[in-house]
């Protein structure tokens, strides 16, 4: 058995000790960049991504000191989405993780560049050699390529420009679909190829996490809109409820609070069924299913 | 002798024609972003990048398929940066060449994400293997972190923040020097050494070619300044001495008009010094120096 929460917080801490090392530091010019870049990304993120990356890689079963920089390029592209869907022209969030957002820190201008620069990052660091021991550069290619299409124009920010068309708009439940497959599930399904592809998976083991990821990535989706019908606002670190109060379609408008939470713990069940093959080195996996269904923040 | 006209004009076409088949169409949905991102690179840019990265493979004298999308994903980066750049937080410009900026025409969410994608484009296809005969991959990952190098926080987006820095301040000539090192330098400076890179340049061409793309890029900025006080409205597509209007320190401000087109040339001669090992097939390189700083716009 894998204490989940001991997993996250150890995992947790090798992502941020990484990052800290690998994100350009406050006493290099121009030095309010790197502190716009470095506020957002340690105020206090989970690390999800890397973490089902960290996971992936260890379900497959060779350890690789590439897993590191891989899985923190998805938390560089996690941060800049956040920094650039907080803009007063997105959703114009005042607070994140209890915190003020960016833009209400280092104002807009500031804000997106340092989005601009943190998805730059990403790609930096996963083309760097040096820090890739044993990982092929055909393979690095193909890691870089998971991360661009998870993020780009076919995954992450198609989905952010379904979901802003979507707005003020009585959406049907395949329309609801389509915006979060891409939104958050193109590069959590990206997050765990990656994981995979650092350690070599055979073609049928990148097929079943690939599975995994899909059903993981809808789980966190439908969980995230009953967290924001249910949390509390200390609990989120942002205000509660906001989708409905912006006529928002989500989960739980579909199926009710009840009828959402059985939905994200089948597609968790049904995550955790692809992972049979894998034997206990995919506990991690496993719990992480199940935490992201369960989890209150 | 090369026709640098027509050279231009027949690049340019190449660059094209390659953007037009690799970038989303608008009849895959997300549409609007797509025609966002269409919008913008095609809206009549000279293809300066690409066009210096192809003459320098071209300088080294291998042929190679890998040149276009290599030299190609140069427009995505710097056609992201400009729609970034003309944001009401940042320049807050309603035209670009003769036309409204896209977040006049699609609005800022869009316009925002459409650099993101376009950002991300560039990575996504330098990273394919499909279309790089030839290169291999140990060099096609030098390319793409010289492409991150040279557009993230050590390059363009760190000169954005000098430039945002430096507004409505009393700033010297080694300050303007660093703001367009990085503002424009860099990424010219990895243009070049990317189309070096693509056709496997020794490292002592590497550093000849490394040399002029700095001095080219200088001689580009000191032109662009110099414009930006002699042009018309018509022939730049936007307004002219914006600024000395914005009270921004430039080029002729410190050397005057004269002074200013005279240490262009200066500039454009050295590079063009940097070439004398590469013989004949350096000469659209040359006419490019040329060109570049005699430009009108």
């Amino acid at each position: 058995m894998v204490d989940i929460t001991l997993y996250l917080d150890e995992k947790c801490e090798e992502v941020d000790r990484f990052l800290n090392a690998v994100v350009p530091d406050t006493k290099t010019a121009p030095a309010t960049l790197h502190d716009s870049m470095r506020y957002s990304l340690f105020a206090g993120g989970k690390r999800i991504r890397p973490i089902l990356a960290i996971a992936a890689a260890e379900a497959v079963g060779k350890p690789s000191r590439a897993i590191l920089p891989v899985a923190s390029s998805l938390e560089l592209i996690h941060t800049y989405s956040l920094i650039h869907d907080d803009l007063p022209s997105m959703d114009n969030d005042d607070y994140r993780r209890g915190k003020l957002t960016n833009h209400k820190v280092y104002g807009e201008a500031m804000a997106i560049l340092a989005g601009d620069a943190l998805l730059t990052l990403a790609f930096d660091l996963c083309s760097r050699t040096d820090l890739m021991d044993g990982l092929t550069p055909v393979l690095q290619l193909q890691i870089i390529r998971e991360l661009a299409q998870g993020s780009g124009h076919s995954g992450m920010v198609g989905g952010q420009v379904f979901d802003i068309q979507a707005e003020n708009k009585n959406i049907d439940l395949a329309t609801l679909q389509t915006i979060h497959t891409h939104k958050t599930g193109k590069l959590i399904r990206a997050s765990v190829r990656m994981g995979a592809l650092v350690v070599s998976a055979t073609p049928e083991q990148l097929e079943s996490l690939t599975h995994y990821a899909e059903d993981v990535g809808l789980a966190f989706q439908i969980a995230d809109d009953v967290l924001n019908v249910i949390g509390s606002r200390e609990e989120l670190g942002k205000d509660a409820n906001t989708d409905a109060q912006r006529g928002k379609k989500t989960y739980p408008s579909f199926h009710g609070v009840e009828g959402a939470k059985a939905l994200a713990e089948q597609c968790a069940a049904r995550a955790i069924s692809r992972l049979e093959s894998f034997g206990s080195p995919a506990d991690p996996l496993r719990e992480l299913a199940r935490y992201i269904t369960a989890r209150r923040k």
